[in-house]
Formats: C-alpha cells, sequence, structure tokens
C-alpha cells in the first residue's frame, strides 16, 4: 500500500498521520510546494520520504490538501497519469468548481472530492496532528461519479477514523459552507481589523481583551493564503452571506440608534438557540 | 468580617466565591432579584444565607454585580444607608455613566468602580466558579476617589486572586472596552443570526459547524439581558466601533466584488499579528 500527500499542511497533514495509525505498514510519501515542509513533515513522521513522480502514479491513495484555487489543475494533471486502480481525493474547503472543472475527465472515477470540517487556526505541516478528524462530519460530493470499489477504499478509512459521513450536492455545500464557515473567517478578520486600527498601542489590546474577544477572533490566525484562495473560488456564495451579515448589523445599528432595547433583546435572545444547535461542538 | 452579594450570577458568584477561598471565615450573604438564583447561590456554597437589611448596611465589603444599567440607582441607595467603614464595588462592564452618577455621593469615597475581564458565555449562580479571575485583568476607575484604607481592602484581595490591576479613566474604559469586548458580543450575535436565518433546517448547522463557527459565535449564547443593558448603557461608544466594523466589512465585500484578492491577502495577514498580540490568552 502506497499513500500520497500532495500538501502536507494542517489538513492533508493530520489525514495522513490518521491513515498511519490505521494502515502502519503503508508507504507515506510527500510533495508540498514548500521545501521546508517537505522537511518537518519528514522529521515530523508525516511521511516517510519525498515523492518522486512514478511512486506518485501508483499510488492506491493520493490525498490533495493545497489551496483550492489550484486544486482542479493539479488534481487533472494527476489523474491524466495515474494507474487505473489509483484513487485520488481533495479535501477543500470549496467544491463547486473542482467537481465542474473535472466532470468530463475521463478518469472522474477515480477522483473523490471531500470536504473534512475540522480544523484549527494554525497552518503548516508542525499543526498537523492524529485524530484531528475523529467525530468529525466529513462531507462526500457526488460520490456517484467515483468508482464503487474506490469509494469503499476512502470511506472504509474515514469510518475508522469515527468521522460522520455526510453526502452533498457540490452547490448546495458551498452555499451552506459560505454561511457556516466562510462567513465567520471575515467575520473574525475584520473585528481582528477593527480592533488593532483603533488601539494603536497593542499592549492596550492584550490587557483588555478577555477570553471572550480571544475566541471571536480566533480565525482571524488563519492562513492567508488558504482563505484568500478559498473567497476567490467561492466569490458569489461568500458575496451573499457576507451581504446578509451585513444587513443584519445594520439593523442592529439602527435599533441601538433609536432604542429599540426591547428589539435587541428578543433578536439575541433568539440568537440564543445556539447553546441547543451547536451542544456537544467544542469551540 | 461580612460580605454581601447583591447579584448572584457569573461574576457576583465567581467574585464571592474566590473571595471565600481568601477568608473562609467571613460570613457570605447574598441578594438576588431571581428567587431561583438566591436559593442556588446557597445550595453551591456561593453565599451562607439571604441578606437582611440590616447585615447588608453593617457589611464589610458589598459587591454588586447586576445589570449596568441599575447599578448606580442600587449603589447610591446602598451607600445612603451603609455603616460608615463599609466598602460597595461594582463589577459592571461600564464604567462611565455609573462614576458620573456617583461623583456627588456624599460618600462616594465607600465606591470603588471596577472591572474584571473574565467570564465564560454562561451565566447565573451554576456558572460561577473559583478561579474566574485568577491572572486576568482587573481594571479600576477613579481609583483616587475611593478612601485609601478602602482601596487597600479591594485591592488586597484582587492581589491574592493573581489579578493584573490595571487603572483607567472611566471614559477611556468605555471607549476601548466598546472596541475590545462590547463589539465581540454584536459580531457573534449577529453572524449566529445570520446563520440561523439562512439555515432553517438547524441539523444542517450541527452537521457543517466546526470548532471555528463555534468558537466564533461562542459570544452568542451569552445572557441577552447583561448584554443589552450593556448596550444601553454604552451606546455612543458602541455605535462608533460597530460603524467602523461595518466600514471594514463593506470594505471587504467591495475588494471581494472588484477581485481585488493580493488586497484580502495583504488585510488578513496583517491581522495575524493577532497571534502574537493574544499570546497567552486563552481562547
Amino acid at each position: 500500500m502506497r499513500i500520497v500527500g500532495i500538501g502536507l499542511g494542517l489538513i492533508g497533514g493530520s489525514l495522513l498521520l490518521s491513515m498511519r495509525k490505521l494502515i502502519p505498514e503503508a508507504d507515506f510519501l510527500g510533495m508540498d510546494i514548500e521545501p521546508a515542509h517537505l522537511k518537518t513533515a519528514k522529521s515530523l513522521g508525516i511521511i516517510d520520504d519525498i515523492a518522486k513522480d512514478a511512486l506518485v502514479s501508483s499510488a492506491d491513495i493520493i490525498v490533495v490538501s493545497i489551496p483550492v484555487d489550484n486544486s482542479a489543475e493539479t488534481i487533472r494533471e494527476l489523474l491524466d497519469k495515474v494507474s487505473d486502480n489509483t484513487l485520488v481525493l481533495d479535501t477543500g474547503s470549496t467544491k463547486s468548481n473542482i467537481c465542474s472543472q473535472l466532470v468530463d475527465h475521463p478518469k472522474r472515477d477515480q477522483f473523490l472530492a471531500t470536504h473534512p470540517i475540522a480544523g484549527t487556526e494554525f497552518s503548516g505541516p508542525q499543526a498537523a496532528f492524529e485524530g484531528l478528524f475523529n467525530n468529525k462530519t466529513m462531507i462526500i460530493s457526488e460520490v456517484e461519479k467515483t468508482r464503487f470499489s474506490l469509494q469503499q477504499r476512502a470511506i472504509g478509512l474515514f469510518d475508522q477514523m469515527q468521522m460522520n459521513i455526510r453526502y452533498m450536492d457540490p452547490k448546495e455545500h458551498d452555499q451552506h459552507i459560505a454561511y457556516v464557515s466562510h462567513l465567520s473567517h471575515i467575520s473574525s478578520f475584520m473585528l481582528g481589523k477593527t480592533v488593532i486600527d483603533k488601539e494603536k498601542d497593542e499592549r492596550d489590546i492584550s490587557d483588555l481583551a478577555g477570553s471572550g474577544f480571544a475566541s471571536t477572533v480566533r480565525l482571524a490566525k488563519s492562513s492567508p493564503q488558504t482563505w484568500t484562495s478559498i473567497f476567490k473560488d467561492n466569490k458569489v456564495e461568500v458575496k451573499q452571506a457576507l451581504a446578509n451579515y451585513i444587513d443584519n448589523l445594520q439593523a442592529f445599528q439602527k435599533a441601538l440608534e433609536a432604542e429599540e432595547f426591547e428589539e435587541l433583546y428578543k433578536e439575541m435572545d433568539n440568537t440564543n438557540r445556539l447553546k441547543a444547535i451547536l451542544k456537544g461542538i467544542n469551540s
């Protein structure tokens, strides 16, 4: 068994480590655009060695975890050269473009489009850890376009990682995830910016910030490269989600201006439902 | 030694528990507008008993932790009747109105205006715990207006709780805290509302939400009563902070629209500075 990781950051690295635990006898090889990542990934035991072209082509599983605006192109090139029994899967945060760009590839049935709903604000192989995916949701798009035996190869592993598998249409996925994930990153990044711009003295932020602020801006520590690429790829849905968010903030501002405090109370009380909705999801 | 808590929720309850650990021989009495809170506070050992008027008047320390729009009035009434050696302190998230409303009280020197930068998204006495304030910042406003011996009584305790004490002008405090705390709550509540409004099926939120979303909306679980009261009291500063936040989100939206991805990258990269600024603050 040979498993190859293309992109050895937080997600790719963690997925390889999880597979490693399940299939310790397999060879794990890797590629990364950053030479330093390759070195770190090797020293941390994420991979045994750097992947060479010939070994990639005959791999059993290739995991592609790179910025989403490059994924379709990279996967097309991989599919062009892989053996008949190789499974290629991507883990990107958007599914619509990648699925539509690969729909006509003659080896489309060797590709599986996935999105594990897991991560931290850290990035790079040093942030990867085995167990990141335990009990997390794994979304798979267009599963019926993947050859049955290759579906099973991946899903068997996800099951053993105790992931909760959900199947979603790529367009639906991108729409929902724009709200539930991508928008949170914008709200965090811009909250962080607003506070940094205001507080010329960074000591004032450290001294006054409680765990509440830290939690709300945690995602503003995320990789700008990963997120620029996601916003680019999911532009239309993200714009809509952001427009709705701005509308709600403006309505809040207006109610504050008009001193409609009863109204503000009701909105907040209603939003408290998140307590029940998010029960069991650690922040 | 007799210590009385007026308002036995998360903050008041935790402060009493912390004092209890330091002065186990003191009597702890309490009042709360909610009869259920009183009962819970007693059963959890936050207080020994319900406070009676006469015992309140001769207390050594009275801790007032109630919604901020009622604090000044309540403290005025307390000061009117307390003995010459009683210290009254409040813990509210706004300091400007309370300080200006009490400035002329004949017993102003028996009042200390504080704001511990600590909390969780939970509320009520059941959410209180000893240790909430360890290593947190304690802001004190207009310290020089409090009688020296009474300053010492409070500060001695805060020191023993390992709090980092900072002195701030009340207006400055309200301005800074509008950015570093109050705005985070609005951004969370409105993010939660945006997602709830979009996702008619709450299962979709639970399934798709990762720890990132959960962290960003954690504060949207906070008490609507506490927060309506804070927004009311700090309206002017909160409006300004919110206006700046909306401006930044609109600029983000415009850059997305114009496909200025290099610009978005730079903004996010710059905001990554929060990693260093918030080092050591748990989210």
